[in-house]
């Protein structure tokens, strides 16, 4: 049921990883210069897949963030080639159930403390980005993408996935509802030029640094803004999606928790992860 | 009150038809081929007006894709110069109230068969499309458009009507709020240039075989993407205006009665057929 | 907390003027040609500030052209530099709240009128058209604005200000959901190419004039459209926010009373009108 073949480019960006590498160190990196800008540069190696874990730093440093009364932050990653590679699959594979409930639960968070922050947000996409990577990009207020091979999408369809209602609410919060469509369906990862025309990134950079200074130069552009009355409108905005989350985040983990634990996707994940394994081994 | 000399144009093609012409033969024709891909073909001589017969029709076939397995339907027309003229003047003159209500049931059918298809589904729009045409072709995923001096568009209310609330919503889930409302308006008939520039359609194509061919090239966008993802990708994208539909249609069809009932509507399309009549007259 | 330098361009618009002038003459000129096309001229010196007196002649303009059974109705401004400036801040300043909450109901009032009226509607937009000026430029069905150093856009959060979810409503139905998002949140204010590139607004004009002949030109294109069928269309597309507001009025007056009455809020424009107050003095 998987699409094996079409998987190949993401047979590195969603390699297995082992569990639990928190131990090997803080999974994020949380920075604020004197402007009051902060930086949030995920660093989960190799791919910055979304496992419990990171989700768990990353939702602790949204917290910070406004604790630190950074007035703005810049998402990024520490990888030269990946900005995110989305939801780590390990958590879904042969998952144990409570953990895999709260590896939903804060992804939720997540997106729901991004998507809906009073400070203000930009993401510096130095790589690939597809699926969960681009949901976290989205869910910013703007998007500097660094011009290279890399792609961007919600390629869930791919995968033998349905994007959560979220993830769509989010895409058509950032492009019309046709070519949502049409992207969501066919799996689109779109080129860096193709983002761009779309409308699904803002600007293009020539690498990090530049990313970085593209989002400071959209920060810039609320200087004079009075914070709160720019959060109220910009929270006014996105009221129709965030709500319908907050409203049914139960039911939403329900169905992904359904989702899981059908033996044929523990079946497809299988095959999917051997395939991966495959490809590493072949790749040594 | 109905713009007659606007109407110039329309003359050829809702010529009133002889009804029941279903003894004539079959009005759709559907194939499949060896990749799973049905072609659907309306052909019903002059201009596939869609009077009952037709809509029955088809409504049948929708199912009879489902059945035979095939993961992709093209719509297209055996007309020369026309894809569909939209709905058959003729079922609401001097209507029997039975038949005009079956009429609008089916319409309604057809509409939550095709824009709810769990297959995939393409427009090879071969000849002019207005109205209850260019909803058929909206209500596809993907519309091939044959590059020739057709239009495109829901003009209804040229001819006094008022598009039901679905047919707004589809082509609103098409082309932008702003774009739909000067349309709809206006009674916009796009030529295939401005459809193309506005995202009426996606592609021209050089004739009939060209469009058929342009709509396979998009239906194997889908040959790695596992269907039930695609489908319910689809479907949860599509939900609020097929939702609304479904849980208005008592209603729906009440207000399409109540219009073909008023005897100004009588009075209008009797004066329109008369017209018709004349100027096909004129033409022997 | 009000951006007092970002304000520089503003101080001549929103010159405070003195309360009452209707009894110097009327603020709104309303004419009807033999062609059934209205022309409302807003004309309150210097820069069309909406105060109490010109929005209660404005809905009273508005009930009149209906009355005349004029069909289409182009709204301008006799000034030869704003379009208008938008709410009048005086209102705002020390208030009365029995006149305040008056003030905002008209204002409701004219929108509801205005972008929920039956007979056609066009702004010829001959000059400035921040805030309340764009929602008014908006809530027609087409815009022509006059080439020039003119800028239109809702900046209202630049003033520390809120934009009510009606406004937001009506801009989100002229331009993309993410164009208005980073428009609105930065105070954007677009010149007449950014405006026209984007749709919000539809032609450019060489004059005032030019302006009111493609006003004109746009409203021909219903000569043969039967006004019913046009109408109706309309305000199914418009329902959604009309109905927003019709059945939160009450609550949207509150949430306006609550904001003027805080004594933050009083603060603030009381700095923001001592500043206007010596620009002004030092510009004689």
């Amino acid at each position: 049921m998987f699409p094996l073949r079409r998987a190949v480019y993401s047979a590195r960006c969603i390699l297995p990883n082992v569990r639990y590498m928190s131990g090997q160190g803080p999974l994020v990196d949380l920075t604020v210069d004197n402007g009051g800008i902060a930086t949030l540069t995920m660093q989960r190696p190799p791919v910055n897949s979304l496992n419990l874990d990171l989700l768990q730093q990353m939702s602790k440093a949204l917290d910070d963030v406004g604790k630190n009364k950074a007035r703005a932050m810049i998402l990024t990653s520490s990888s030269p080639t990946v900005f995110s590679a989305g939801l780590d699959i390990m958590e879904m594979y042969k998952p144990d159930m409570q953990r895999v409930e709260q590896f939903w639960t804060t992804l939720q968070e997540v997106w729901i403390k991004l998507f809906g922050s009073k400070f203000i947000t930009a993401a510096a996409i130095n790589g690939h980005s597809p699926a969960g990577g681009c949901l976290l990009a989205m869910s910013c207020e703007y998007r500097a993408m660094v011009n290279g091979k890399y792609t961007i999408g919600l390629n869930e369809t791919a995968l033998g996935m349905v994007a959560p209602t979220w993830f769509m609410d989010t895409f058509r919060n950032t492009i019309s509802d046709r070519e949502s469509e049409i992207a969501l369906t066919t799996a689109k990862l779109f080129t860096v030029d193709e983002a761009l025309k779309v409308g699904l990134i803002d600007v293009t950079a020539t690498d990090k640094a530049d990313a970085v200074e593209k989002c400071k130069e959209f920060i810039k552009k609320f200087d004079r803004i009075p914070p709160f009355a720019r959060a109220t409108t910009k929270l006014v905005l996105r009221e129709v999606p965030l709500k319908r989350l907050i409203e049914n985040r139960k039911q939403d983990v329900e169905t992904f928790l359904g989702f899981v634990k059908d033996p044929k996707t523990q079946q497809a994940i299988g095959m999917y992860v051997e395939s991966l394994k495959k490809k590493a081994g072949q790749e040594k």
